[in-house]
């Protein structure tokens, strides 16, 4: 521990350790891989290890046999960490897996198949074996998935001293704790304390009088993302769990409510760009092609609609060609738009900004946002298109029909994913084929309309 | 203390409770409003002030002159909080800019014009004006920003017994803290403790013997990103803050860093969809459509591009105008194919995925991606064509436009944001206009061309 001590930083992956680690492996030397290895983090050694070929991922287990660890199996990617998993002898699985917190164990087992789930299982001595598979009992991304159900709690009577005393006598704390929980002689929790205040007040000081004054909890059987958004909102270290009676069953701590922010981000993000929930860099060719196909069918659906659309307008089109060249425009624009408040839209359903309080308003103002953009790039698109065709009345035509466009990809930005959340679907999965559709058949319907009307 | 310790849950700020707060107003009645907004979280009235009108906004600050604390000034939204600071007394503004932490009072000065800033300076008591205006002295969205100057050090020589009474004597501890941070004589950071691990140790043991094995310091002036990144990929809980010589200056917790985190996602995700980083549900009218127009006037230039694209071809349109009834579904499938891709990129940089090391794997899988899926929907959309027009080689001319599209909109997706990172431009903020000018340009014109070449 004190030659740990002394070196502050530990090691960083760069271009250079990446490179050095390729060779070494290369070159068979697994004193040398394991001199580069060792001093490094378990999550950047899962980095390497999701960043280089599988290739060379087989060879550096091969070389590393008895190098993963615990902690490098929590932070590897799913699909990396079957294929690592795979390829552990028995014995060093089993130790990699006792050392987890359960909270740990649980995260990695949730994702793999029944008999790889046994396996695993099978590694863990009972106690630790009985907790994992209660935990797997809740449902899946719950608060009782999340938790750890290492505690530390007291009875609410206790002072500084006891609890002092306690702590100093027990060998089985958690890795990471903040607080210590009061709890009643039922368990259930009553307050908590954080540890610097304790460590700041002298020992005859009753817990109850350094509790913090506000204190929340939450049901093991919660979402996992209100939890996260709990944390969030009111900054909190860390939150008791309980069960259905309102017992204390476990704790979930800020960096796991931190990992669940981050991943729902991502989906959120992913999802509004039609890439599938799970994409990541890791994917094989064919599950990245399939989770895109998707997508891309229901993209061909409404590109389809909007082609019907063009079609009626055939006739128009044979007798101005110059209808086939703006028409994108006007549809593109409205497009943009629609995304535009869309995103605002569904990122403001997220952070639960948008509500039934205040919708009627945003309603207003993004229609308002719509007719003053719809306006400004009308009259520029008209300017654009006289002195390109030199047609006012087609001026005219494009005027409006981007007014038009541009307050319906408004209306429909934030609408369809408003309507969506009333009827329990995630808007970033589903608005934006809907807002496309709305925008391509106005956009085109528009346009080659009051063409028809106007010009023809 | 006891009263609220018995109470578990607060109140929480559901619509009922907007409703009988908005009640409370119109009747005028002050003491119902402070008994309904009393027992909510800061956080909560941050929300709420947020959501109601403007003028429901005033009145309730009318109503509730001396309720606006700085807990709450902390969590609006800045242009809400500009608004609600103007209709604040001196003297409760003074009480609640003392209240806070140096790091939260810089966090509301950041944002602010020079005047407001000296009124609020001129609040504060000389000490802490001093801290504040050496972070203000600091990067904008640097470290040295983002920490707290209340740090809890200790000798490294020092013993459990002799932090605990140390902590014990001092009065100004902060509010929240984790760790204790072992200094040399010259305050340079040489490991820290967790305070859980130090409760658990006798008074004779030395910190030195329960520091933590891994330790990471940050410098001043290194960007809130890279400290964000680092607390999420080590799951840190709070970290010292260096100047240029090595030594403490503060500590950066992980509440802070949860908050840029989440600021970062919010920020790349509206930047795709182009509406701009600040763009939030408070914007006025105004602000929105300035901030969206950037973008719209992009998208117009790209479309104008795609138009001449189009143009050229104007006399083979004129002789199948089933060409521009198809053209668009083409252009469409490129362009949702080249932002799945340019999401996964741009995510991929962002969490530092996608590195030197892997690019060229990456960017042969999205090839390939994009040759699979274009096979698939190429076939697909020329059976639909066969079928609605009945033209064999029109067909084959949507099938081959198709599959080239999508490969160039997954090799655009790709090098793009690549590109724009290596030359150091966000790629969130630019890579969606450059996508889609290579998807439409290419989308439009192989169909078009191919056209020409095979059916005219």
């Amino acid at each position: 521990m004190s030659d740990d001590f002394m070196e502050m930083d530990k090691d960083v992956l760069d271009a250079r350790r990446v490179e050095a680690i390729q060779d070494a492996v290369e070159a068979n030397d697994a004193a040398r891989l394991d001199g580069l290895l060792e001093p490094l983090h378990a999550a950047d050694i899962a980095d390497l290890l999701e960043q280089i070929s599988a290739n060379d991922r087989r060879e550096l287990l091969r070389l590393w046999p008895n190098g993963i660890d615990g902690d490098i199996l929590s932070e590897l990617e799913e699909g990396i960490r079957e294929q690592v998993i795979e390829t552990l002898s028995p014995s060093v699985l089993a130790d990699a897996v006792r050392e987890l917190d359960t909270d740990d164990v649980v995260d990695i087992l949730e994702d793999m198949e029944e008999e790889d789930q046994d396996r695993i299982l099978g590694a863990l001595e009972a106690a630790d074996r009985v907790a994992v598979e209660r935990a797997l009992s809740y449902p899946d991304y719950s608060a009782g998935r999340l938790m750890q159900r290492e505690v530390v709690a007291a009875p609410e009577h206790w002072d500084v001293g006891q609890a002092i005393d306690f702590m100093r006598s027990n060998d089985s704390l958690p890795d990471q704790f903040y607080h210590i929980i009061l709890v009643d002689p039922r368990m259930k929790p009553r307050g908590y304390v954080t540890l610097g205040r304790m460590l700041s007040s002298r020992r005859d000081v009753a817990l109850k009088d350094i509790a913090e004054e506000s204190f929340r909890s939450v049901k093991a059987t919660e979402p996992e993302a209100d939890v996260a958004y709990i944390f969030n909102q009111y900054h909190l270290i860390s939150c008791p769990v309980v069960d259905e009676d309102g017992r204390l069953v476990g704790v979930v701590t800020i960096d796991d409510a931190m990992n669940v922010l981050d991943e729902e981000h991502e989906e959120d993000m992913l999802r509004m760009a039609g890439v599938g929930d799970e994409a990541s860099l890791t994917d094989t060719i064919y599950e990245a092609a399939k989770g895109r196909a998707v997508w891309l069918l229901v993209n061909l659906l409404t590109a389809i609609l909007a082609s019907i659309v063009i079609s009626e307008f055939s006739e128009s089109i044979n007798q101005m060609v110059a209808l086939a060249v703006l028409m994108p425009i006007v549809a593109s624009m409205g497009g943009n738009a629609g995304t535009q408040t869309m995103t605002v839209a569904v990122r403001a359903l997220a952070t639960r900004d948008l509500t039934a309080q205040n919708a009627f308003r945003v309603i207003r103002r993004e229609a308002a946002v719509g007719a003053i953009n719809g306006v400004i790039f009308g009259l520029l698109m008209a300017a654009i298109s006289g002195w390109w065709f030199g047609l006012p009345m087609l001026s005219l035509v494009i005027a409006i029909a981007m007014v038009l466009t541009l307050i319906s990809a408004a209306a429909g930005g934030i609408l369809i994913p408003m309507t969506l959340q009333r009827f329990g679907v995630d808007p970033a999965l589903a608005s934006g084929p809907f807002v496309t559709t709305v925008t391509d058949v106005v956009g085109f319907f528009a346009f080659l309309k009051l063409a028809s009307w106007i010009l023809l």
